[in-house]
């Protein structure tokens, strides 16, 4: 049994990584730390956990953090984690790091859609922690920066096609629409229940949200050159589930093969990637709760363009499903460990 | 006062009609017909009306409906309103068909998206009802075509920007998202409470929905030449309202012109349009329930390009209220009366 | 017209005024009080209202207020409106305050629920402004305490009852359902959407919610003897609407009586409480964004109780949509004026 | 491995039950039927089980049946699973049926509510399965009734207290709220999305719910006497879930003993059945998705009553999770096999 510490345990996603943890059959998790509910058992702050965990919320500094665990996830915001990552790199412990603070491989890129980075030391050694790219790279590494759920929504859904180099990148436009938890679980008026239900919008449109440079990266290394995207979120009256909808144009490269079977190739073996069938579409609740990303691709021959639709749990795959992913890998579990529960539906 | 009809009063569209006419100084409403409720009050049907309206549902051929009334709403499906209408027209009634049967000029794009039309000889005649456009047009006509909804939020948002040739057609992508009481009053599995609500997909992916062409011919004449776009609609879990996020290139044209400006210009004195400062972005929650079309503009840098929303209620500015829009000009009235109802907050 | 004026515009009850009053035919709104929004205009704070209304939200005290309206509504938490209600009647202002400052007639009892009442020489004057029980006395009234929602939705449903001495008072119990826009606007973790939104609880369990006693205080009026209810809120996943569910046993006096027809005889021209045929229930949505009332008795003979439901909109009729109907008596304007608009559906 | 069959694979209850038994360690779920998909696989008609099981829907006939399973779920409505379930047992099979068929032990009550029995012969054999009050009768059984959804959340709450002879049994009043997948998946107006959303209402008042001689079977059974209930189901806006909030008043022998002491000796041990700490309430969001049942306890000092409130998850507990709790049961299996999974949050 490997001991598990999760650092941030009462954001959404920490919760989520209790739920996922507290029915994995190779991990004990020995501690969770949560300042506001300090001596608290997570039953009583998330009364979902009743009789399936029994552990206190603890308000621990790094130092006393170490002996009690020998793996970690870090699930509080970027710039916290800076702060907390290094420490547990030195003194030998292995982190899943779900904030932003690792994902971006260049330091001035991170400086320029964050703040000054206190580590940039640990930049060039974490791994994108998106298994079904960086399998390899993660099995060894000590620090995986997982990452965003947007990126993970998109990320997934394009690097098939540009890889092969079958898209022209300056036509990538990606339309997403998110879930409620993605904002956390801070108290603001905007995220209200009256605020958000039986409403939709968009946000941070023309291309001022943190998640593009992350998108940025992965594309362009997907597609061996500079890619820059329009990328435009949006809220959805929903609390779990990104659907993103993305259009690109196809090059002349691309004409001679079958989409679909390129996806099958890629995504075939993959426990959590699903390609859907021509003629269907993926909803958010088929991945509720899951760890799954589904991906449908659809040609427009009107205008020649290729639209690629995909949707993964915010929460799941695009947060501590895919943390627990990779925390399987990195220890030579099965990579499926604790993670192959369906979306209940409805 | 008015005498007006309304046919087909126990979908949707019907039910928003009769609750704005009946707050409407001008008109009365002296019938309504349902083939499904023939005999019962609205009241009975529709328990929101009740101690508003006293109108029973009649089920009624076109012959018994002309001593009933001198204007009315079509307000059933398409291919229905084929047969309706001309009768209407014959005897001297003014229509406003809520159907797609008027929209298009061009009887072949209808029979190539629709099916074979019955009474091409009033393509010509009818008026598309945008009043922001064709507000002259509709003052005299007899017949007014209600536009879609979709085609309403997208028309709105791109006519100023391809009037000035400002935009290149060809780069037009439209993603846009509606709430389900779009899909209308019918039974079936897809739209039941659990197969919505907490989800989020899109359907008719690819350029298949039939609002492209109606889309297309306006965003063709706002620009006077021919305009393709992609477009892909989206299953929101609301009841009411429609988002577009439309992407375009801006030519060299418009380098030197606040769009904005041309905005405000275009639609400052519309009480029904309503552009928002910079930086602000329109929630469906603004409109639900109203007449408003609300839209904003944001360029961005990175990419070159602008992305406009536009929200409205699709049964409101998107369906009946624009349909009362059109009859409030067509008979002389205040354009605004029985509209002016701002939506409730929250 | 009236010139009328709002203490605590930026909530949800200020918001609704501020819709009721832009559409009402003989009040100005001179002047609306915010002090987290003041300078902005309201339409800014509120996106719904623009081109409905034009006026800015201001941070001002009580003296300035007095040249700016003649007659206010006190939109502000119980407590806060002690401060204000005083000096505005001595001023010579007509109030309805929308807190339950001046609900309770007996100070004792508002001090056991609330604190202690800074202000009790005005509890005797204050008038209980649910109009159809009195009316004739909110007509002269300077001073009127609107009803809380919770109140409203059950004494309308049970006043008939008691009145004729028709039920057991011993054996109410009502069981209460509201919607989220109750707790306010303020931000707060337990009214996230992503808390609320696909849930259900009850609250406030065990007769501890403050609306018991001005529940009981209406009751007993109406009984002309001591009711103790057990009542019990829970919380809806909307925004807008409560649902009661009543229960009482009735007496052998019940017995010839036909409950239908003394509900009707009741509320059979009142404009805003509509008594449902048998074998009908209401739903929230058939009253939300009215100053509706719908209530269905239902008698179980299996058991011998009868079961009585009625729902508002917690904001129209359960606080601002009353608050209007108020103002609209004690000003001799027509009862209705601003408020016959119907919920619109879905 | 035990090798089951599920008859009516294609309703809510039953893509749950595929749901579980896809990640249940000693079962194999070898044959499906659903009339209406029959050759699709299960994947194809719930995406959300893609790559989650491999299994195509069939239209069999019971004789085909016998032999591709050893052990049947019935989810089929009742009168059908009649017609099926005593075909099953006289192939010596072992049946759990999720209908009503076999709940009542009492034919005349039974055709009383529902119709004439065709088999009345195994209503004496037929064990209810509750585990927490029947596990020794389901141990052995052949054939078990599944509880329906809302007995499950009342007789849970209820039984300590009545065969302990705590309350009396004539106040009890029980106000049930159900998540709209109750209704089942078969299209119809009233459980569309836009009829449901954003709205709350009451049915079957008045004692007419068909669950109710099952309540009372069961109570009367705990209290050893005769019980009558007042029962008023309600229809939320959300999926999954139940929260029976019931009143009753204690008898004096009550007195001496702490309830919370009871309910925790009673289900301490219980791995599905939480009782809450004073002062703390369930929500439906506890146990959405799970096999799980919290409970609380609140006094209510002013008027001598007591409320217990539960939640179920409507399809889990209170349908396809039990079955399989059940199915555990009758074949020496650990009881929470397949049923640990906590539910998500949020």
């Amino acid at each position: 049994m490997l001991d598990v510490g999760i650092v941030g345990a009462s954001g959404y996603t920490g919760v989520e990584l209790i739920r996922i943890l507290a029915g994995h059959p190779q991990v004990r998790l020995t501690v969770a730390t949560s300042r506001q509910y300090a001596g608290k058992n997570v039953a009583e702050v998330f009364p979902s956990l009743n009789k399936r965990i029994d552990i206190r919320c603890e308000n621990l500094g790094v130092e006393e953090l170490l002996s009690r665990a020998d793996f970690f996830f870090a699930a509080v915001p970027h710039k916290t984690a800076m702060d907390i990552v290094p420490q547990l790199l030195q003194a030998g412990k292995k982190v899943v790091d779900l904030s932003a603070d690792y994902r971006l491989h260049d330091q001035a890129v991170y400086e320029e859609w964050y703040q000054p980075h206190s580590s940039p030391e640990f930049l060039g050694e974490a791994v994108y922690g998106l298994p079904e790219l960086y399998r390899d790279d993660i099995r060894p590494a000590r620090l995986v920066a997982n990452p965003g759920c947007y990126p993970t929504s998109v990320i997934l859904a394009l690097a098939p096609l540009l890889r092969e180099g079958f898209i022209d990148p300056a036509t990538i436009i990606i339309d997403s629409k998110s879930g409620t938890s993605g904002a956390g679980r801070a108290a603001g008026v905007a995220n209200l229940y009256c605020e958000v239900a039986d409403s939709f919008k968009a946000y941070k449109v023309g291309g001022s949200h943190r998640h593009i440079p992350e998108i940025e990266q992965e594309l362009s290394l997907a597609a061996q050159s500079e890619v820059r995207v329009s990328f435009t979120p949006h809220l959805l009256p929903i609390s779990r589930g990104i659907l993103s909808t993305i259009y690109a144009t196809p090059n002349e490269k691309s004409n001679q093969t079958d989409l679909h079977e390129l996806y099958n190739d890629t995504y075939g073996s993959e426990p959590f990637v699903r390609v859907l069938p021509a003629g269907r579409q993926p909803a958010t609740q088929h991945v509720r709760g899951s760890n799954c990303c589904d991906i449908a691709l659809q040609a427009d021959t009107r205008t020649g363009r290729i639209i690629i639709t995909s949707v993964i749990d915010n929460i799941g795959k695009g947060a501590s499903g895919q943390a627990v992913q990779n925390m399987n890998i990195m220890n030579g579990f099965a990579e499926e460990a604790g993670l192959m529960g369906a979306a209940f539906f409805p």
